[in-house]
């Protein structure tokens, strides 16, 4: 049994699949622990294991590198986003002011529940290996191509071109993606994070309400 | 004479104000090449000095820390920034079509002249010492506050609140900052740069038309 393990990471209950599952979830929560201090770049596979409490080869049955371990860190991140965007999207035909403030308390939940992760990508963004950095930028065009396509559907945005639709899109994910870093430096509940989601809710206003003036064959 | 050096960073001509310049120059510059490949909380000192050509002792002529290093990289990005902004604030009341591609033209410029600064900054933001990162957000908050006083002087914007227009002053920057993080990754004057820059000015025009429609008093 228990093979992996220096130290068991929690009792070597359940079945196999089970415990190969709560091993790699250590896992990555010990990196994103570890990423609070030092760039994923920075990591050893060693590091890594030793926090977990794996023998270093035990390392390989789950990940087959610190790269391939950032990479999932990010698809976890975005895969949950989706799920929330999905969510979003069944009230797409509600009215504007009301589908902005959901979709605004949803990311201020989103960003609480999963600060660590979003700290990671706000730090790995720019700073982090290649592929990682590229992770990143990929999901966050589909964020954009499935918004863009939302917001297709809206009756007044219905005849602005895929462009023009993408444009926007891309400007609500840039503001999202802003707020989510930000929502990062204060607290839950605090006025700072009532002022942010304010001006962000301002924002997208801002950006509807052009958006039923902008004429998109210009 | 050329006490500072271990080996010289160039000739040791000109007045002694004239050397220390031009070493300060060069450690700035030493940081910008190493950060590219390490972040700077990992670069040591003695690394930067060995990278100019100076003795580690020396360095403490022109930087505290490596930390006073990174502001210093910092706030000669705003500085040039500002300045920029400040030849467009002259133009404030052409029109806005005119006054909006000439940002993003001056901006695609700055990021070129200074890509290894600009590099620097998106990666120290999140990833930085709290100094250096609070310092980027600092400069940015400023950059807010400047560019909402330059709105207010635009005749269908005078009736804004002050906070509406910081509200809007703020999307407008960060476009901006996404604007400029995305140049990076393409080569100067290539199709993927053009495609930035075109949708860029379509955002920023879209807030504009949208801001004549703006009802600030709601």
């Amino acid at each position: 049994m228990c093979s992996d393990y220096a130290c068991p990471v929690s009792e070597a209950s359940g079945s196999r699949a089970e415990r190969k599952e709560r091993t790699r979830r250590a896992i990555l929560d010990a990196t994103l622990e570890l990423c609070e201090d030092a760039p994923l770049a920075a990591l050893s596979l060693r590091q890594v294991a030793k926090q977990v409490g794996i023998v270093p080869t035990a390392f390989y049955r789950h990940f087959e590198s610190i790269e391939q371990l950032g990479l999932a860190l990010v698809e976890e991140s975005f895969v949950s986003l989706r799920s929330m965007m999905r969510a979003l999207r069944a009230n797409a035909t509600a009215d504007f002011a009301n589908l902005i403030d959901v979709s605004i308390a949803t990311m201020v939940e989103h960003v609480r529940e999963q600060e660590m992760h979003y700290a990671f990508i706000a730090r790995e963004r720019f700073a982090g290996p290649t592929a990682v950095r590229g992770a990143i930028d990929t999901n966050l065009v589909r964020f954009v191509d499935e918004l863009a396509t939302d917001l297709a559907r809206i009756p007044v945005l219905t005849p602005w071109s895929t462009d023009d639709l993408r444009t926007l899109s891309d400007l609500i994910v840039t503001a999202f993606v802003a707020l989510a870093e930000r929502l990062l430096a204060t607290s839950p509940g605090s006025s700072a994070e009532r002022i942010l989601t304010d001006a962000a809710r301002t924002q997208v206003r801002m950006l509807i309400i052009g958006a039923r003036q902008w004429n998109s064959s210009r």
